[in-house]
């Protein structure tokens, strides 16, 4: 019932859904924009070192809970999200891990559903906005987590050949 | 590396995918067989008879450990299947529950893969087969669980208007 | 997608709402209308009486799990219930209390919100009808777990100043 | 039995009713109104700016306990309340998330009793007042931890069209 | 809410206040009055001999889980209770125990409260009555497990010297 | 059988009586006393005050083990207390929560058979001094852990009309 | 408070002590005492075959809760006790075992306070009376679970040369 | 078999046996000894100080690991142990309490047995000489932990009247 | 240093290698060469006969423990094992699954070695002997609980094409 | 302090210590000695034989607890001992396994050290009682649960070449 | 799915197989080729030197969880790994221990399986190229968290007789 | 398999053998032979120093985990290791205990084998090698963790009259 809320928030020419804790939200907003960070997202490169960059300004000004799963080989970001530009499809993992996708991707409660759709789906699909919707109807369907409305954001590769 | 496994098991008409421990399997062959069972499995309420005279012959004879998770309310047969025959699709699950439905189901560890890819699929393919195995390349594709071949059974539903 | 399930389970003049495990709908669906059982609800002591009777039935023939938690001071029989008859408003507990209300009652996951919205509505409407929508409305809206559509069974009470 | 308890603070224009710990009381009414820390509610916002500025005020001066669950995301501030003044209704949850609600909302362990009996009475209500009674007397009614006589806040929109 | 609900219940000369779990009150009600077992409270001796005899009738046709605290040296029969009649106030606990007490008893959560009431007051108080109700009246002002309205029974003891 | 112990503790004009771990004995002694802390405990104010310095001086002089449960909102000084002086009655606890009772207040082991007790003895008492004995008393008579002899401080209330 | 209490349990010429559980004694009272059981204390082999035959009458008239420790090689009898008659001294324990000593022995929280005052006066002593009163008096000075009065059983040993 | 050990340590003329970890001994030959420390154990208040200003020596110079139980209020030092001079007969315990005793006192494993021994025989004896080897020789003789040879040191008390 | 164990056991025409406690030695020498059991290793379905007839001995005569981890569906035989003969080689689990290995199998802590060992060398050994003793080696150069020496049994199979 | 205590128990010619819990002692003394059970250890066959008709025995008889580790094949009989006769050395354990030793061997808290003792003086030694007393020694010297005086059994075996 | 992943990570002249978390590829990326760490894991010394310059870079820089498990007496790099070079094969654990193999090694979840097939084949191969892609057969062939594809990397050795 | 082990090391003219971790093997060789440290074994006073200088390098370079169990009274050091040098032998535990022993010691996981072994060979042995080699052969016999080849240091004893 809040006002304010919204599944995708877009960084530069970079559209990001951050999935988990409701707390990312404001936080998010506010650091990746700020104009110090340098927020970059491009590539993996990049996004890396926007999130190496990142993690101080999380702990210091933000009160992040760094230390999270005890067995875990690095510090948590919390933060697990699916970002997409016009140079791919990323995933990023709240160890900072950057993973770069050929085809779809997705992260949060109903993800496995939605990937399972998007397998299925993808050979016979006209474009990213099918597959996409078809991975997040198939979430809403089976994941009581997961709620339509559905907030779409398409972008052009600069590199693609499909 | 067994050379007697199968994962789809026929007792009369029905045609049944137990999931879970692989000591089913050889038990299933032989009390699901037994004359003196009169397994039936053709309706919702035929099946739960079957399976609450199953029940004892389970304890007695293949000494089924009936006791398992503490705060079921009713003892657990162990066995969570999918079958199919003219009459439907139904779901049997282990405090034998029997559930029928009316498009497509799946369980074991790929299901919500198969969930999602079959939801995706549903009203565009042509047939079952194409519906399921849409489903079971997506369980296989993502699940480390699942893996090909895939086995598949098809049934003329008696009062189908598909 | 269950094609059989019904939220309501009506066993002579009693309407009945079972809570909790799935594993109850066909259990009950038999074991209430069995005529040996002589099921009777129209009353506490009755209702009591018919449960004791039950108990042990549920444990020979449904193989009810009878040890839930350790410190109950009795076995459980493991369903929680409301029901309405002409007699006025029943809760039913798994441990076979029986208590009555003079009011309204619910029972289950979103239990809480619907009894804050029908102490909020009560004396300001007109019918039962209008306070049980009223509960099962809040209850949908706040709780995840509690969903439309809403099924309605109105009872005349034989004694009611109402 | 202290003489000293209220359970609605007033700061600025901003009336809060904290829940939870009886050690936020003493806190929040200096904190919240130290001339240094210029706490701003006025919007999600500022509200956001404001948790962000007093965290660290909290954690040396009141000697905050930051480390609460472990797996959260942020240090928590331990703080949840619900505030509401010319601009609107709002939640503040203890990882300094700030929610803005159109209607009604409601915090601490009488709060599924009271959400549940505002949205019944919501649309038949003629104030604002008639609703947050509704909603405080139903908690009070059921949640043994809720307790009468109820302190009321009234603010009038300044942008509201109800 | 329940309108049957009572807190003292009589069984012959005997009034008898149990405490804990709401289940008590049904089977008590129709295993104490049952002709067979003969309860008889007159004496500590005749107590616990009922008890005994009890026992064995809560497990059979009440479903009693006689298994409580795993170092209990014996079943426990689960009532925690205080009765009172013409030969004086006992005490009843859980594993048999009968004490007979010389001046005042209490059980139940609000229970320490009480005695310390009833200690202050015995030697400065007219009646029976007077002491009960003092006790009472300090279990509902700090316990908030305990309630008003007071239900009060009075017996005149056959060998009383006070 | 120490020959040192003492169960008020005299801080200026006020009486204090410090339950728990017998290490607060010499510690109290010393901090308390110390002119730089300059200690005020005339109201709840100035006693809050006194706590938020006092808090660091624990720390680093004494050592103390600022953190006690996990989920507590603030770091604890693990001192709970009664006080009285002049302005009347306090109860302090270890958040440095303070507040003001009206009538009387115990804390400790033996503090719920001690407050039913004057509960129940104070309309009827001449003195505080009776009623603080009654509260000592009924303590003494049940808790295993309290103990006689009694120590008794009397203070005049600058403002009380009893 | 209860007027039926006795520390020490008179069977035949045998005095016990029996420690642990209220429950044990209306329990030992009636047991021991039954004509049936044939109890015989008299040596370390009688009282073993009166455990042995009175263990089965504990479970069946008495519901002993015979499963104890885990790792217990035989089931409990849940008794520890020291008794004495003109044979000597003799230890009970729960596994029943039974022990003899030469010269005294204790048991029950107070038991190493007590052992150790009467190593320290047994050759000094005059009487056996003696010894005991310095052990009891040891336990009840630094035990807060041992309390005076203390009861006191001489016997005359038949073949005592002390 | 080390050559080394010693139970009887001497600081200036306070005699000091501490019991616990093995790991105290060379620890405390040298810590105590420094000359930096001044230790003082001639009065309570004295010692108090001394371990005051010995824990943050101890942290530092020899890894002292400061935390311990969770909920002990204050940081501990970890050192148990009986001290005796010309003042009295002390006991220091971890969390810097120092209690001073009146006749006699012991720490340890085989403390209680040597307690016991020594309250049995305290009146009866004609030195603490005495008195010491009765409560020692009581631990040694139940206590598998504590083991002879004893070794005595006595002062003579200032202000002994005994 | 047992002068007994032997790793091997021989029933009729079929060698077994049984893995885990050492209790089962003693037990499988009687029980399979039992007469009466009629034991019959020839083929998957023989087995399995053998081992449901075998279960109830097993328990009767031979105390078997049969409920073993929790959430298993059957009742255990705790036997693990592999066994050849002259229809090949099978493996033997202890909810009485078996199963059929085309080419080899390994059990026991040193399996993995062993089958990585074989795997390895299979293509390229001129007998089963070869291979089996490279599995065997490679268990015992590698996992501390497998040792040397090596037994050895070699079948002709009836109906190999090797 | 126990007068009856004996660390070697004789059953016919072999000479058996038992270890473990001090209830075994009166339960071998009885159970090994009955006629009806025909005990028989002169082999390692025969002794396998006595305890599987033993435990029944000690179940029915003795209420041994037959549950212990539950991951265990089979039930136990929670004895762990040694034992020798002219057929040789033998230890025997609680899941009933017997083993024959060629040398000697050990059991019980001390019995690492003492099988180091054995192994070093075994080629040394004139005796089997020397071997045995080295054993013992050194088991007391370093064990604090293992105590002199040793008590000695020798046996002359029939078929020894030593 | 990700395009970037590659097994063999190439370090100047040594090859490193890295195994366990994902997060360790970026990392390792970035930090063993920054110029300033001056890698170099040409002997076992260096590596060691090497792994003790990156520890404190890695908690610095890529935000290391350096507190693994609890009892490991060093702090963790968290990076388990095999690599060869000229100089030889050489694995790196989690606590910078280096070893050097004169044969073969292996790491990961398959490598028991890779080692039992190197140590069987090892003797009768011509390469070490046949040796690894044996062992990774293997892992593959029963590990089903080891995957083909195969990367290769041959090193000569500067010192090798082979 | 590794090349570099040795389980010997030597600083200067002492002898040490540290058990544990294998990664303190690279550790030690480092931080012991390290000039600045001026490490000295020859007494347990200069030992203790060592170690207590030791100490904060193994932190600070080598990243010692100093927070072992909590409920040590100091920062463990982690090393437990037995050295000889001409003074003696000796043993150094985790906490910075030295200890010195008049005849032999052993560490590690077949001490308590080698411990029986030494003493009872030690009054028969013609040489200090002769003892040292009987209980590292017991180790190897019985314990699965000790191996051999045995390593030898044999020093003169500067002030020995053996």
């Amino acid at each position: 019932m809040d006002c304010n809320h919204s599944k995708i928030q877009t960084f530069g020419r970079t559209h990001m859904g951050i999935v988990g804790s409701a707390a990312h939200s404001l936080v998010a907003e506010r650091a990746f924009n700020d104009k110090e960070l340098k927020a970059d997202f491009s590539t993996r490169d990049a996004a890396f070192d926007t999130l190496l960059r990142l993690h101080p300004v999380l702990k210091e000004n933000y009160y992040l809970n760094a230390k999270d799963a005890e067995d875990d080989p690095y510090e948590t970001s919390h933060i697990d999200a699916v970002f997409v530009n016009s140079n791919g499809i990323f995933g990023l993992f709240s160890l900072r891990e950057v993973y770069e996708y050929t085809r779809f991707w997705a992260v949060g409660s109903g993800a496995t559903y939605a990937l399972g759709a998007m397998h299925a789906i993808y050979d016979h699909s006209k474009s990213a906005k099918d597959i996409a919707r078809a991975g997040a109807e198939a979430g809403a369907a089976f994941d009581t987590s997961s709620q339509m409305p559905l907030t779409m954001k398409t972008v052009r590769l600069s590199n693609s050949g499909r």
